[in-house]
């Protein structure tokens, strides 16, 4: 018997529980998919939590969608989405297209960075609810993979949020990673708006393709704990080289 | 004080308490994005249920992306995605566009429909794990909204899950929608991938548009809580008449 602690970071004891789980059996394969989790009974020992937080740990493991949960029979690892010699970007999660490389072992670099302040435009406004014409910070980039470039990316950001010199040197490819840093930005969930296109010049100029494929548009908006937006992504990925996935879970 | 009963599904009543809370607080504007639902103690008394209940009923609303949780502050109700005059399809749930439309208050039209059996190809063995060659129902339709055709979808399902004769009887619109009436199927999640392409004749035949403008491939596998792929789902989607939205949130 192992009692879960609590780590630095204030988080409910379910979700350590949670983590230790998929450490224990999921992510290493020793429980494989459509095999059962040990009882209830031998977590609980484990782990020494009650039954209330072992059930809350499962519900979660459920809702990451790792596991099924019948009554009676107890919960079931779920096989793991499909992979592939591409990046596999997951789009229910919150996480930025360098960090899914990274997951595929892969290494995304950067290049024609620039990063600046402009002016605040209607379509921003709308987006990050600024005045028009109010100053607002932007970071722009493509991203390489393998010598190719595979992605074009525009950030927006409200220059009250953070200090632009302070998250420049933080940088390490990804805004959303060095914004995530920062707990008491307190980010918390992103609308990602997905839409397919054909490559204009000007996103094909910056990938350095020919114009007339197709492009994924990914048009993102960041929101803080209390709901205000804190930054707009805009990324055009090349689907040759990344794979987007979403798992879709009964709900409402 | 009213106590939340069991509705005759078995469903945990947390998950009761959640929908009771959208009903009264949120989906009618109650309570606005940016506001703050009663306290803890006031939810108990109203539904007349425990705290652990009340709490796993807020940590719901959470998973759903409908509130954001501070600790001693309480739960703030989140802003809305947004809305538009086209369909917004939420693809983080598993719900058909049909129903997307609908909940949009529009009516989507099948036309050019027809379910048949086929042989079980390379692709289809991949998606359903069966063997090649072996038998397999299929569905095949284009979706209209206006009179203008929005999408042209085709299913695939091993011939053992169902009746065809009993599925065509009940279809309206929607394999996913008449499977999930089906409770036995135990229909739990699906993984889906999202591919832009450029319309190619054939696709384009379908929809009636011209070749090469955008359009967004969905390939959905729907598995039963065992693990087991029941629907392979191909879907071409015209982004003039659909807006595609998944809420991303922080996790793993």
């Amino acid at each position: 018997m192992e009692r879960v602690t609590l780590s630095r970071r204030k988080r409910p004891l379910s979700n350590e529980v949670c983590d230790r789980i998929v450490n224990d059996y999921i992510a290493n394969g020793n429980v494989k998919p459509g095999s059962l989790l040990p009882s209830e009974k031998e977590l609980t020992a484990k782990y020494d939590v009650s039954r209330v937080t072992l059930r809350a740990a499962i519900k979660s493991l459920h809702d990451r969608g790792l596991v099924s949960v019948r009554n009676g029979v107890g919960a079931t690892v779920l096989p793991r989405p499909p992979v592939s010699s591409k990046i596999v970007h997951h789009l229910e999660r919150l996480a930025s297209l360098d960090k899914a490389a990274s997951e595929a072992g892969k290494l995304l670099e950067t290049e024609d960075l620039k990063w600046g302040e402009s002016i605040v435009t209607p379509e921003i406004s709308t987006k990050l609810r600024l005045p028009v014409g109010d100053p607002v910070y932007f970071v722009q980039r493509s991203k390489i993979l393998d010598e190719a470039r595979i992605a074009w990316t525009i950030d927006w950001l409200p220059t009250t949020i953070i200090d632009l010199d302070l998250i420049r040197s933080e940088f390490k490819g990804s805004l959303l990673d060095a914004l995530l840093q920062h707990s008491e930005l307190e980010l918390n969930y992103a609308d990602l708006e997905i839409v397919p296109q054909i490559l204009n010049s000007e996103i094909a100029e910056h990938l350095g393709t020919p114009t007339g494929g197709p492009v994924l548009y990914l048009d993102t908006v960041v929101y803080g704990a209390a709901g205000q937006p804190d930054i707009w992504g805009q990324v055009w990925v090349l689907p040759e080289h990344v794979r987007f996935f979403i798992r879709r879970h009964m709900q409402f």
